[in-house]
Formats: structure tokens, sequence, C-alpha cells
């Protein structure tokens, strides 16, 4: 296990690096996490309030099934609960939450509906499982809460309500996605942030 | 032959890096060719489900005119067939393959036309053979479709009833165009790109 | 005192390089300082009309409690005023100020109403001293001026009724925020930008 | 003057790789020039056709005051003759021409006013000779042609009846701005390309 750990937290921090500079994680936030071991379960996650510009390797905490530091310095982001239900929840090998602009956007427009559905686009086949863009995905907003566990039963609930989702909105807040591995997450990530620039500017420049 | 293949690869990985960090091949969409030779036919091709941010020349495999892998590891992208039509039957010595944002949403709200024309600009004079802002240039739009052997046929009859395109879009999916080496494979892609964005932000910007 | 003010002068000239990539303070625009002792009061602060992609420690002055020059070739800011303000009524210990687009834009939609509020951004709790989304930060709009004098004062009074302020928008010209030291200032103008451009494409995305 | 032309060339060069970053020059478009010696009259000038991305010093032509090339290898700009234009009128020292989204939008909105007005904003501070917001440039648009003489005549009354324009637009094809130097016609791009996309965005923002 903690072989795997310095390789991991090297690999979260060029994530966040590259996230930076599209502006998906700015102002330190958004914060990410890769399952270390399942038995016990141990996670890489990032400390809270770095600037995910300069995020490096030694901004990222070793914890525990309860969310508690094993190892490395800082706090474990605040949302540490709502990684630990994605990674029980879905089997995830790593959690990625980013705050971008259409995120944000798109989330409050939708939050009636409790969600929308992307489809017909074929970047949706990049999303685990998917093999075609006739695929619909329902990408569910959940609103926002400070207080975490009653915010972790939330995204518990959205999780079993839609087993097929890969991802889901906090409102107002940002997108959380997760894959089986690191660069799936990743890949989740881009896709997902892609398809609500699409769909947040589709409404303005055609009508 | 075996000599223009390392370059060709290098080249090809640094073209996608550059894509990538506009946005143009997020989540390991968009795919990449060039000829290494055509008697017989031969293709460096990115293969399938790479990071485009991480491509390496290693990830590039050579391929026969069948889609068959010669040299590299992994699948060659399952578009392999539109790259093959393309230098087939407009004799182009690099094809690139992007997803973008505006190819996105224009190719949807155009779909109905079968394309729409680009007229008046300037950067049109980039495009090989164009030597006026007054060129008209229609760009197909090819409904999207996941029987790659009828996609195909789909892009061959488009490019069999438009002889002057320069490129294509596939509906909800991104920009086919291609040149007579890879520069101007490159070249092609930002002018395209770059009109894209154009009329899709004149429609919000001033009405 | 001395040997803060290389270590303060390299990373203002690396905030600087990072905000001019991201477009926040093109064709010279801008300017930075950050506090280097409190008794007496001295600030670092960039020179005058300097590329801010290509700022270099040597462009950060040594200034005093006047804004007279004390280390350092060429002239201070000629918004020195402001910053001296922002330093003495905020207790702030670095002051950052950027021209973007969207602060343009929404300072001059707003002007007429003194400002403006943002209110149920998760991204607000970044902001020092806010803890919820839920938080109400009104944005004072100031009417620009060239009378550096005056605008101090009008910032002054700015200040003065809005206690609880991160911020400030001069009239079609940019933003101005600080914060306890450099990394805080930083945070909050990633923040400030990043809400002003949510609010304004949201105008246009979805109506 | 020969030892001038290796740094500038170097100096336009780095200018230029900057500007393809920001996506102002895609696809070969756009070109650069500087003053070697004003008698006789040298410029260093962009060659045709040459990646901005990639642009080296030697890309670099030195031509005389006929445009003919008396150092360097390849053409030089099709758009020679605007450049000598420009710094004949204007004695300016460098000439920059970019190819934005948004010079190529409003340039065609506004064509039929001949140009339009920016007035208000702090940006326009930078410009030489502009001490304050309240300042009004005029920005003439002048349709775009494929005969070289007779577009340069056309720029040369535009300058003639604007002797205070900063710069003027080619309909649907972009940006001309020039300095004293390259340093002042770099920060008169950025400051003309930022307000284009202030006075574009702000349509769609809010109304």
């Amino acid at each position: 296990m903690k072989s795997k750990f310095p390789k991991l937290a090297a690999d979260l921090a060029s994530v966040s690096r590259g996230f930076y500079q599209r502006g998906w994680v700015l102002g330190t936030s958004g914060n990410f996490s890769a399952v270390l071991s399942r038995e016990p379960l141990r996670l890489a996650i990032t400390s809270s309030s770095v600037d995910k510009g300069e995020l490096a390797a030694d901004h990222i905490l070793q914890i525990d099934e309860s969310g508690d530091v094993l190892e490395g310095g800082g706090r474990p982001s605040a949302e540490t609960l709502l990684h630990l239900a994605v990674v029980r929840l879905r089997g995830a090998g790593a959690v990625l939450h980013t705050h971008s602009v259409w995120s944000n956007i798109l989330s409050d427009a939708y939050a009636a509906d409790g969600g929308f559905s992307i489809e017909g686009y074929e970047m949706l086949k990049g999303l685990e499982g998917v093999s075609t863009h006739e695929h619909r995905e329902w990408l569910p907003i959940i609103e926002n809460s400070q207080d975490m566990s009653r915010l972790a039963r939330s995204v518990e609930d959205a999780l079993r309500r839609r087993p097929d989702a890969h991802g889901f909105l906090l409102r107002r807040h940002g997108l959380y996605t997760w894959g089986k591995d690191l660069a799936e997450a990743k890949r989740h990530v881009e896709i997902l942030e892609f398809l609500l620039e699409v769909l947040g500017r589709k409404h303005c420049a055609l009508k």
C-alpha cells in the first residue's frame, strides 16, 4: 500500500495542475481522491484549501474509511464524506470534483428538475460502459449544503436512485465524477465539462 | 518507409498535445493519421482511447490499407475506416479529427440542411487552393453512426458530392479535415475551428 | 524588512504572469502590491506600465506610506493611492487589481445600482470569513476617475460603507481585492473573477 | 543595422508565439513587422504562410521600402504593402496584424458604419497619448480586398481621415495596430483585442 501512495499523490497533483490551467478549480476550489486499498479502505485525498495550480504530492493526505488522517500534514477536504460515499457506492478507484463556470450555471438553471439529460453526443461514448452516442445520460443535481453528513446522505440517495449516472452536480457548486482509476476519472471530468459547455453555449449561440 | 515513421509519429503527438491544450480533443476524443507510403498504403494513426494531452510517439500505430496493425501496440482508432476513406478519395497525406464545442453546436443546428456555407472571411484563404475571401466553403454535415462501415460510406458519398470541400462535420461529434501533409492538415483544423467559433459566437454577440 | 522584499517581489511577479496568461492584466494593465512592514508602512508594488506577462522581481518597487519610492527603478503605479487606502482601511497584507472582460461588462451594467450582490455560490466560501454558500456578497461599483485623490476618497467611502466587502469594481476598469497575505489575495481574485464570469455568462446561456 | 536584425527577429518570434497561444493568429494567419532603419527604410517582417506557433527568428525577412527581400528565405507577407503604408504614414516602429474571433465579428457587424467608437474604458489609457478613460477611440473598418495596391490605398485613406486612430479593422479579416516600437505595438494589440472582446460579449451578456 505504501508503495502506491507516492505515485498516486504525484498523479493527483498533475491532474490538479492541468484542471487549474483550464479554470476548473480556481481559488483553492475542487478536491481529488484515489483509492490506495479497499481492505482496509485507504484514500489519497487533497488537503483542504490548497492552491490547485501549485498542488504538489506533499499536499496529498492518506485517510482511512472514517476520513481520519493516517499520513501527511493538513486537514482533509471538508467534502471527504462525499468522496467516501462515492467510493463505497460505486466502487470507484478515483473521485474528482471540479468547480467550473458551466457547472455552476447549469446546476442552477435545471435545479427545479433535479437534473437534466445529455443525449446524442459522440463524446458520451467516452463514459465507461457507454457504446453509442444515442446514450441518454442523466446528470442529477443535488441541493448544496454545508451540513456534510446531510449532503453525503443526499449524494447516497442520488447514487442509489440513478445507478447508471457517471457523475452529479451540486447546485451552484460543481461536478463530481469518478472512475475505476484516476485516468478514467480524469476522462470523465473532461467529457462532462465539455458537454456542460456545449449545452451552456448552445442556448446562446443559435436560436 | 520505416525511416518516416518515428518522425511522423513524433509530429502527430506534438499536434495532438497542442490541440488538447485548446480543448479540441478532451476525454481521449479525436484521432489523427498521416500517410507513410501510398504503394502499398501505410498509415501512422493514433491508437484508440489515449489521453491526447499525453500522446507520445509510441501511442502511434502503423496500419495497412485494411486498417490492420503492422507496428505498435494497441487498437487503431475505431474511426480508422473514415481516415482511409479520406486518404483514398482526397489523396490526403494527413487526416485530423477534432471534437470541439463549436463543431458540436453547429453540426447540430444545421443538421437539417445537410451542412452550411462559410463565406467572405479572409481566414478561408488559408484553405488549400483558396485565393480569396470571397470563396464560399460548404461544410457538409453527416449524421453520426456507430456502424463504421455505414458511416464510411456516408463520408465517401459526401466527399464525392462535394469534391471541393476541405472538411466535414459529423453531427454532434466533430470535425474531419485533411491536407497534403500534416502541416497543411493542422492549418485546416485551425482555420475551420476558428471559423466555426466565429459563426457560433456571432449569433450571440450582435443581433 | 529587507529580507522580505526579494521573496515578495518574486511572488508578486509569479502571480502577475499567471494572471496575464488568463487575460486578466493585458496591455500592461493591472497592478499588485504586498505589505513589507506596517510600522513604518512599506509596500512592494509593481512599477507603472510594465508588461505583466514579463514582470520580473526587479519591476517591483519599495514605497513608503506616501507612495514615495525607497528602492527600485521606475514609477510606482498611478493607482498607488488606492492600494494604500485598502491597506490602511482593511489591514490588508496584499492588494491585487485586475482588468478582466467580465469585470468591465458587469461594472458597467450595474453601475446605476452602485454595485450588485453575489449569493448562493459555493465558491463564495473561499472568501475570508465566509463559511456558507448562503453568504450574500455585495460588490460595490465605484465610478472611474483620473483624479487619483478623488478616486482614493471614493474607495475609502465605499470601504467604510461596506465593511464586509472583499473587493470592489471600478466602473469599466476592473476589480480590486485583497487579503491578509498574497496567497489570500490571489485566491480572492480567482474567486471573484470566477463569479463575475458565472454572472456574465448566465444571462446569455439560459433564458 | 545588421546588429538590430537578430534581436528584433527573435522578439517578433516571441510575440508571435504568445499571440498564437491566445488564438489570435491561427492557421498561419497574421503578420508582424518592425523597422530596422528609416534611411534607408528597412523592415524585419514575417515570411508568408508560417505557423505562428512555431515562428522562429529565421522565419523573419529583411525587406526594403519596396517590399523586396534583402535577407532571409521565403516570400514576405502578401500584406507587406499595408505594413509599409502604416510605417510611412504613422512613423511606426512596429506593425502587428492579428486575426481574432471578435475582430471578425465586430468588423462585420459595424461595416456599414465604416467603423465604431470605443469610449469610457480605462483600458483605453494604454493607447499611446491617451490619458483618460473618457477618450473616444474610433476604430475604422476597411472593406477587405485581394488587390493589395487598392487595399493599401484604402488603408492610407483611412489613416489620413483618422489621424488619431491607433488601429483599424479589415472587414471579416482582422486588426492592424502599431507603435513606436514592438513593445508598444504589442500593448496596442492586447488593448484593442481586449476591448473588442468586451464589446462583443456585452451584447450577449446583459440585455
